[in-house]
């Protein structure tokens, strides 16, 4: 953790002040600052921005460094999707640790300081893809904060033995307990969720689950989530990503569901989908409950989409969601920073006295503007030290 | 029109050739041309894709060059923002030359060298924008083709005076007429769509309607439309731009939909929108409709979106239609190329023999790449003659 003094810079677009940030953490923001002792970086009147927050992706799966993965398979069959990967990604000899690497390097260039990447567990890779990501959130400690999700991608009642897999991982260090779609891939619910949520009650870990299952079959699969969740009092503990059927269009039904997730304070974890129904800002806002977002997987054999730019993100959470007025904008940034952290259950991040010390410079004139242009991050800074400049890390991708 | 010689590109990510276009045509496309009295470009490897086409905008509104303006109206209503923009263009004092300058010039530098533009047509400011986005046609006709609808953005029935203004808009030269929800903005679709089709036909001009009206509102107003256009045999000359309603959740409405517009010949124009239902690319493409895409407005008093990049929204495309295969994203940008052409009744952009010389030369190793990317354009060419270098054009915006 380190010291820093980051002067003139426009707090969220709004008034010049300097930052002063102390042993990680930001200690005080006002014009002027003197800190005598402190390294000093100018901020030349750019914006400053909370460290941007991926809080749903997966640092294991990316073919960055690659040559171009040609996609035959497309987008109909999750199935054929699923198996596609773990085929290529055995016959292309993926290392995990280096796919995560350059992943994470590329998302913290662009200014994300916390993230949370879910981690193939399955009985052709095993523990592999786990391993290499915790090495990589080791080495890049002091660049992005990484947390793991043990995420069971290829089935885990379907494939005998990946629970165990699990549990080894768990034991291991990984954060949290993963699922999947519990009708859609295991055909299986309710012995899915019993392992699932037996797994983070035995760990004693909080849980994010994947959940594509549209209309009133995810509707039923959060309700199995939601039953357990109560019965082990896990409030604020279960994470929902995707949860696409909260986008269905039942207004009263979806009311209903909120009211359930709200109390559970369940948090829910969204990529802003284009071609899929999506839980809205405004309608989640209204009931308090916490969103994160994410960007994915990026350019993966899953699809050729996604560049790990948490601030293009917030652009399509604001074109998602229909948000337009400058202030709407910025809630969309919230998201993808201290909003998203919080749905984490970590420190907000934020430009204020004792959140941690991640700063961001971007380029342009207002918030908005450098959230729809994606503008250009002059300066990015974790704990109170600069890691990358002008869109590059300080340490260099494998 | 010019003569070129683009030596040593990868024709859509296939092989080297080089690409000699003559008089504005291209005449040739085969490695080691020899045309000793044709100026030479070196392409260095890079991908060449045709010029790019924005199907649809309104190069009258952008507030580009302009501080940014703070947004506090919203989406929620239509009135309020279709009020909104009308006052604010006048108490800025906006001029439609040079916005539609910046803008055009935006656009050119990433390789568009074909626009559709709608132009307000009130009685607040009369034909102002339709002299200065034809002003801007003309002086940019070297570097992008510019056709302009005649659009009632503040309503037809509802403000006398707006037909008047339109028949003389179209008697002036604007090539298309324009129309705007017949239902949900004047109360009139009788009404409206008679004035509408009225002034095409007396005109001699096809017709391209904004239609946001979604559901069976929408397809209540689409099938208007159709019976006019079938009473004038008007195959082929009407556009229905957004057209939300062929989103709805009902497969055999939609379809009965499809195959009387693919009678008519009735072209699609989409932004491929995020938040708001959308025909789909792979539906429309079954039945052999014509699809044209565009950015729409861009960083305007609607909304603070949209860069002008026809690139990225071949990404939006690809985004919205869940385009995975290279080969689909291949024809997400073809929409944004020689399909939107085609739609727009104009020379297919295609790199063969014969086609308009517009040529984009484009960094990264195969074209979905390119796209997801949306990478940096290297070289714009418009009928055989250099525009643009380097994301910049070779004519400066004012
Ligand atoms: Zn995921
Ligand atoms: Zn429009």
């Amino acid at each position: 953790m380190s010291s820093l003094l980051i002067q003139n810079v426009r707090i969220m677009d709004g008034e010049a002040a300097d930052i002063l940030i102390r042993d990680g953490v930001v200690s005080r923001i006002a014009p002027g600052i003197e800190a005598p002792d402190v390294p000093v970086e100018p901020g030349g009147g750019l914006i400053a921005i909370p460290g941007l927050v991926d809080a749903h992706t997966h640092l294991d799966k990316s073919l960055l460094g690659w040559p171009w993965y040609k996609n035959d398979v497309g987008g109909a069959s999750l199935t054929a999707m699923i198996e596609n990967e773990r085929n290529m990604k055995k016959s292309l000899g993926l290392d995990p640790h280096v796919q995560s690497m350059r992943h994470a390097l590329k998302t913290a260039a662009l200014g994300t300081t916390l993230i949370r990447s879910h981690v193939d567990i399955d009985t052709d890779a095993g523990l592999r893809a786990m391993e290499g990501v915790m090495e990589t959130a080791a080495r890049l400690a002091d660049v992005v904060e990484i947390e793991t999700v043990a995420f069971p991608q290829s089935g885990l009642m379907i494939r005998e033995g990946t629970a165990e897999l699990m549990d080894r991982a768990l034991a291991m260090g990984a954060d949290l307990v993963g699922g999947l779609d519990p009708c859609g891939v295991d055909r299986d619910p309710k012995g899915h969720l019993d392992t699932v949520f037996g797994l983070a009650d035995k760990h004693g870990k909080g849980i994010d689950i994947h959940l594509h299952e549209r209309g009133e079959l995810g509707m039923f699969s959060m309700d199995m989530i939601l039953d357990r969740a109560a019965a082990l009092g896990m409030h604020g503990l279960v994470t929902i990503s995707h949860a696409f059927c909260l986008g269905m269009p039942d207004f009263q039904r979806v009311e209903a569901m909120l009211e359930r997730l709200a109390a559970l304070d369940v948090r829910i974890m969204t990529t802003a989908p284009t071609s899929s129904p999506a839980p809205l800002v405004k309608q989640l806002d209204a009931h308090g409950i916490r969103i994160g977002a994410g960007n994915d997987g990026i350019q993966d054999t899953w699809g050729p989409y996604g560049n790990g730019d948490m601030l293009e993100r917030a652009k399509f959470v604001g074109l998602r969601n229909n948000l337009r007025m400058d202030a709407e904008v910025k809630r969309a940034l919230d998201i993808c920073t201290g909003g998203g952290a919080e749905a984490m259950a970590r420190p907000r991040r934020a430009l204020e006295t004792g959140a941690p010390g991640d700063v961001v410079l971007v380029a342009g004139e207002t918030v908005a503007e450098a959230v729809v242009t994606h503008a250009p991050r002059k300066l990015v800074v974790k704990g109170g030290r600069v890691t990358a400049r002008d869109g590059a890390t300080l340490v260099a991708a494998p």
